[in-house]
């Protein structure tokens, strides 16, 4: 991908570091399935799965857990 | 989402500690899916399903590894 | 949950630790599911899957490596 | 369990280490099915499916990362 | 593999990082499949499908976690 | 298992060290299925589906972690 999405993984609060961590997992999905007519598609079948769902919310933990480390926890 | 609701990762015991990793949990999720009423809908499906509530608890292990790390794991 | 049931993670022994670690998941589940009569009634046919079994293992591994560290791997 | 299975995370080698962390797997599955019968029945068609041959290779890796940590990854 | 495919962890900003974390997932995949044919046959459905998409989504978030801490989070 | 197999998580590069995380989790399969003829059955099933190779890679990026922590991420 030819454009900067990524350029830090400092952010001012934990929540945007949670943001950020959604990013990520995000682009995780788009880095193998670029087209974005198809993850529209997928969509409302992903939305409305229970199972999906939290799937989707272990890959933010897991990079949130990324991200929490390189912001020292926001500890001060 | 425009409401702060993760302002800092430090809490003062270890127990809620676990609760703000359920917290998490749950915001990975609802930033999938924010309409309310869905995940309503889903919960009673998925609350009697033991892989959703094992799946469940993995992902909040998962955002308590973090909590903890944040904390130095209470340990004074 | 009113109830104090996480006061702290230091245990005296890995074993220990790894009970602590067993409650934890539980309690990741009882935070979803607190229906206590519903959880018995998903018991038989959790507890005779392997794919269930296994899952649940990994829960405890991953709270277990959360305790170990908060204990300090119990090195002395 | 009333027994002593688990006084120490600490092991000469890796290789046992590696063992450790199956031990901690398995013992990860009998906390939640105790009973050795029940188990037994289950193996055989456990040990033949792939899904939950690496489902059982990926608890271990969870808990070898715990007992290499403690180790310090047996540098020396 | 005869081919040196990964020299270092080390990339200059975290958006390299986490494409070399996605180089990693799917060199994971290549050791165990490398007949890029057969691969190259399963693309299409595992494109299409959401939970593929979470779970090589997954694979890459913890690939990350390695390399960002290769990298000391990139902070400086 | 008696021959040695694992006597150091030390490798010279981060390649040896990936391949070194493979074994890792072939060793985690073998020790719960060690029959060689029964993993050679299950292997043409496995290695055409989708959803088990990227489960195998996520055992192996785990792994991965491990081994690179143990190296100190090879940064020299």
């Amino acid at each position: 991908m030819a454009d900067t999405w990524l350029p830090s993984l400092i952010t001012e609060t934990p929540q945007q570091g949670f943001e950020l961590a959604i990013t990520l997992s995000r682009r995780g999905v788009k880095y193998t399935q670029p087209d974005a007519e198809v993850l529209h598609k997928l969509r409302p079948e992903y939305a409305n799965s229970h199972e999906a769902l939290t799937a989707a919310s272990q890959v933010v933990a897991i990079n949130f857990q990324t991200v929490a480390a390189a912001n020292g926890y926001w500890r001060k």
